[in-house]
């Protein structure tokens, strides 16, 4: 065993740039026995299901590299989304996704995003060497497209953006922006728009249909949440070819293993289950939903997603750490300023929600 | 099916970076009875180990992210490694490392790489917003310490490296460079210095020494070769925590979903396995060594590595073509000015070897 760290000088001559440096480790607790932290979808795949996966992965040559153009997952996503192969990249996993577009695009300029949002935006923002630019949501929650286009025209810097982020449903509000917000946002922007829509599906709708108008669009999809993926690590962009190509070119080849490509293939391939689990994921967000509204002093804000904002009278941090101690992990996110006292909860399995809203309706009743 | 790309505009609002627009696509030949342009490992995982693999692969939540910091494949790592699991990093590949080396450290300044060089860190270094200052190596290959460090120094640019990149062995041209010339550029060097040693086990040394003395110094390690597993896609960095902290910090987390995951720990659990395979590419490295310098006008350059840099007196290209029309792949490095009339060539099962030389030699005998 070599030294632990401290124990020997921190390197003088080995400092990483000073925008990485400052940024927190991404931590997050994974063990509890009802996790509504991190917008997993409730239920694993069937075992029927892995083993048609898993008997692919196994007939594959693992010695090799897998095709760097990702063929066939591209025109079995293509077929899922009725679009050309060429309008498709395959990720792994959306965040690679976003770290390509602010690579290709945004890197040496800046990046306007609406927030309370992603927060790992911010993150891969820093690493790709762009400037971030937040503007304010209303209180409503809903998007403000003067704002953002005043952010993008460079009002505040003289400067214009080669990037404006928008998630759609979004993260942590819930909710989903309006069409016309964003296609506001489209018509107008300087740069490329970028739309995720990791939880489109629960919205039941997409902003797809600009792409038929405005070249200048991605959409970032991930397998992580209405596909039930997120252990396999898949996203995809969908955009003018253009686009695709200048991401392609950012990113390093073959980032997709024999598995991933696999699973990819195999969820593309079944829309029909993946439809049945968001219908089953968004009677129970209305039925938690309804539930919650009955503990007195919470709200429940409107969610678009598979999970719920909800504000409680207790500071959130004090709230979260009560609810782990009754074995419910939920995310706080109150460190937004707009999102004072808030929780993000997944939705989970009706017996999880239900420990929830108990651990929830207890831990308020015992007061601060 | 949507417009095919051409047949409407090119995005005027969406440009990349000209630095990214300027990158080839990249694209590599992977269809052919004998494929020796890749550096792959020549045989597959035994059956019983990947059934190992995918049933443990099978018990895990496919719907959960697989642990942030992959603490077991660390753990098993930094076992196989003899360090402490702070000095490793798990990353999606060694490209994947590469990038985040570059984008922690060398964003917004110049990185110095020998040049015939591994071309992948050209197309990342582009990405990363990193300037490439290309040093030629020695007529033999051998690194040149003082035109490294004199670079690295900014002579000619008066702005100092952040980062120093060798491959030793080094991609294309097969040669391990000297422990004394590697410590040379190390004890000297500005910056942090990378030693990518993916092909370091067919060399039979690490540079792994250098960390006891030198905190700024960070390794890049591939399962892609002697490990067989380029399927897979799975690297690792070792390096001071301080270094591997900022890495962390310049990547997206989940990087390794659960197959790659289960599949490092795999490997790092059997290194008897890998030095088997090792013992056996490397006696056959020796053995189609000896068989292409009978080959007449074929010049066989000394390699440390699973692959051999091979010089004719016909065009690269051109040899590169008729061996693809007898079935089998090669790599054409003609393009590096140091390399003209090289092909490089991966250490195959023996037939294939066979397959290979006895295709140039008559390839050779047709003449021009």
């Amino acid at each position: 065993m070599r030294p632990r760290p401290g124990v020997r000088p921190v390197p003088q001559r080995a400092r990483p740039r000073p925008e990485v440096a400052a940024l927190p480790l991404y931590r997050v607790a994974q063990h509890a026995p009802v996790r509504l932290n991190r917008n997993e979808s409730p239920a694993d795949w069937p075992a029927d299901l892995k083993r048609v996966v898993l008997e692919r992965v196994a007939a594959r040559a693992w010695h090799r590299y897998p095709e760097a153009d990702a063929a066939e997952v591209r025109a079995a996503l293509a077929r899922l989304e009725g679009l050309d192969p060429e309008m498709i990249l395959a990720t792994n996993g959306s965040n690679e996704a976003i770290l390509g577009v602010l690579l290709a695009f945004a890197a040496g300029g800046a990046v306007v995003v609406p927030v309370p949002g992603y927060s790992m935006v911010r993150a891969l923002a820093a690493s790709a060497g762009a400037r971030l630019v937040e503007v304010p949501l209303r209180p409503d929650f809903a998007l403000d497209p003067g704002a953002v286009l005043a952010a993008a025209d460079g009002a505040a810097s003289g400067e214009t953006a080669p990037v404006v982020f928008l998630a759609s449903p979004n993260n942590p509000t819930g909710n989903a922006f309006s069409p016309e917000a964003v296609e506001a946002v489209v018509r107008a922007a300087p740069g490329l728009v970028v739309v995720d829509e990791a939880y489109a599906a629960f919205a039941g709708r997409t902003h797809q249909p600009l792409l038929d108008r405005y070249p200048h669009v991605a959409l970032l999809r991930t397998a992580s949440k209405a596909f039930a993926l997120a252990g396999a690590r898949i996203g995809w962009i969908v955009a003018d070819p253009e686009v695709i190509g200048a991401v392609r070119r950012a990113l390093p080849p073959y980032t997709l293993n024999v598995f991933s490509l696999e699973a990819a293939r195999a969820a593309a391939e079944r829309p029909d289950l993946v439809a049945e689990r968001v219908r089953t994921v968004v009677a129970e967000r209305e039925r938690l939903a309804g539930a919650l509204r009955e503990v007195p002093g919470v709200t429940v804000f409107p969610s678009d997603a598979n999970f719920l904002l909800v504000r409680t009278p207790l500071p959130a941090p004090e709230v979260a750490a009560r609810l782990l101690a009754h074995g419910v992990l939920v995310r706080d996110v109150s460190a937004w300023p707009a999102l004072t006292g808030c929780l993000r909860v997944s939705v989970g399995q009706p017996e999880e929600d239900d420990r929830f809203v108990a651990a929830l309706r207890r831990v308020l009743e015992e007061g601060a």
